[in-house]
């Protein structure tokens, strides 16, 4: 381990494509969901369209254009929409609920939770996700993502990459910004975190956007070479080795 | 289980007292240490009046005398005070500062992490606690609480028995007052939160200020009787089972 790593304490987790695959989960829900009631539709297009209103919903709250909104919500404005556009009608409240907390239900990458209870062993471990509280614990219980702690946006009212997110990560685990590493699977988030002062974990998640080689729809996954990143590693468990977990 | 209490979906603690055992804690800390160091201190009255300022400086933020100021700079202002009456000189800022952090180092009481891990089972659970979160977050490290989530009034910058606290619980899990209990040992942190229409578990703590009987220097033990609140129990095990958990 790199000598100026020994100081970390923390490390804080960008959750939606990093820690868990939102995309098959929201599909396999989809179709399962779909076939009970004789709806032919393209889940995977439908996935990714609902995480290509992502960024837009949050900027338009990073803008000031609407007031501040947590994600369990923007989930369901995006939603709203998509079952427009996708002509599915006639939901109950009740399901459109159910729908748009789809993105509490998803599945952990097949190393999250064996890498987060390695790390737990030495580290404070905690997602600093774009998603709120209620959203982040059901996930948690959903998947068994063994967190200390929750933190991220919906605590300073900031999407990332606001600089108080980051900064809330340090404030509220009372430590200095290089002894808290911010862990993630986009190279923007990292950058972020490192004009902060944090530390960087990469991670690499080929199949966020579909398998590798399939045209992205909502994106295409980052990659990273040794020395973009404090660390770069191919799952949570490669950075727990990295980091001596 | 009374039929009422079927709509909790997440239980929230009081600490200090409740989860973990504030008192023979920090006496045995000061034991050891004043050992290593061949003072002569009455360690139970240190532990007492150390407790004992925690309210009055809690006080002094609520009545705006002083700005926002998370519990563990709160501990240190005590600490201060403390090693004056006491006549302990000398001390390193390191040392204040590991004294001043004895209270992230508290042991839980013999059944609370068996009986949080049964209740993690079937409901969301997290400390509603007057500790910031860093201090929150170790105390679980050092004890093993398994905490799904860390709230508390950090995160709205009050401190308990202001409405605040309580109101945050059930909005940042996103669920109503009723689907929410809150438990403690402490009979008036109950009545506050069933004033904001959180469900209430009494927990009874004998020895949080002392063996029974003995005359508490910093507290008297709440008592409480069937029908005071919505659970009355003997330890948080017995809360469980009282939950169907």
């Amino acid at each position: 381990m790199k000598p100026e790593l020994a100081a970390v304490e923390a490390l804080v987790f960008d959750t939606f494509g990093t820690v868990v695959d939102w995309r098959s989960s929201v599909i396999a829900e989809g179709q399962s969901w779909g076939n009970a009631k004789g709806l032919q539709i393209d889940w995977a297009k439908f996935a990714d369209r609902w995480r290509l209103g992502y960024a837009p919903a949050m900027n338009k709250v990073r803008k000031g254009e609407i007031p501040w909104t947590k994600l369990d919500d923007l989930h369901r404005m995006i939603l709203d929409d998509l079952l427009r556009e996708f002509k599915i009608e006639g939901l109950t409240e009740e399901e459109k609920v159910s729908w748009s907390h789809v993105w509490r239900r998803l599945k952990p990458w097949p190393d999250s939770v064996a890498g987060l209870t390695r790390l737990k062993k030495k580290f404070t471990i905690a997602p600093l996700s774009n998603g709120n509280i209620a959203l982040m614990a059901s996930l948690a219980k959903f998947g068994g993502l063994p967190w200390d702690a929750i933190l991220g946006s919906e605590l300073v009212r900031h999407y990332k990459p606001d600089r108080e997110v980051y900064v809330s990560a340090y404030e509220l685990l009372d430590l200095k910004p290089q002894e808290v590493m911010m862990c993630a699977a986009h190279a923007g988030d990292l950058r972020a975190a490192s004009g902060n002062g944090l530390r960087t974990g990469f991670i690499h998640r080929p199949n966020e956007f579909g398998l590798p080689g399939a045209l992205g729809a909502a994106g295409v996954a980052d990659h990273a070479n040794s020395g973009d990143f404090d660390i770069v590693s191919e799952s949570i468990i490669d950075l727990a080795q990295q980091m001596g977990a």
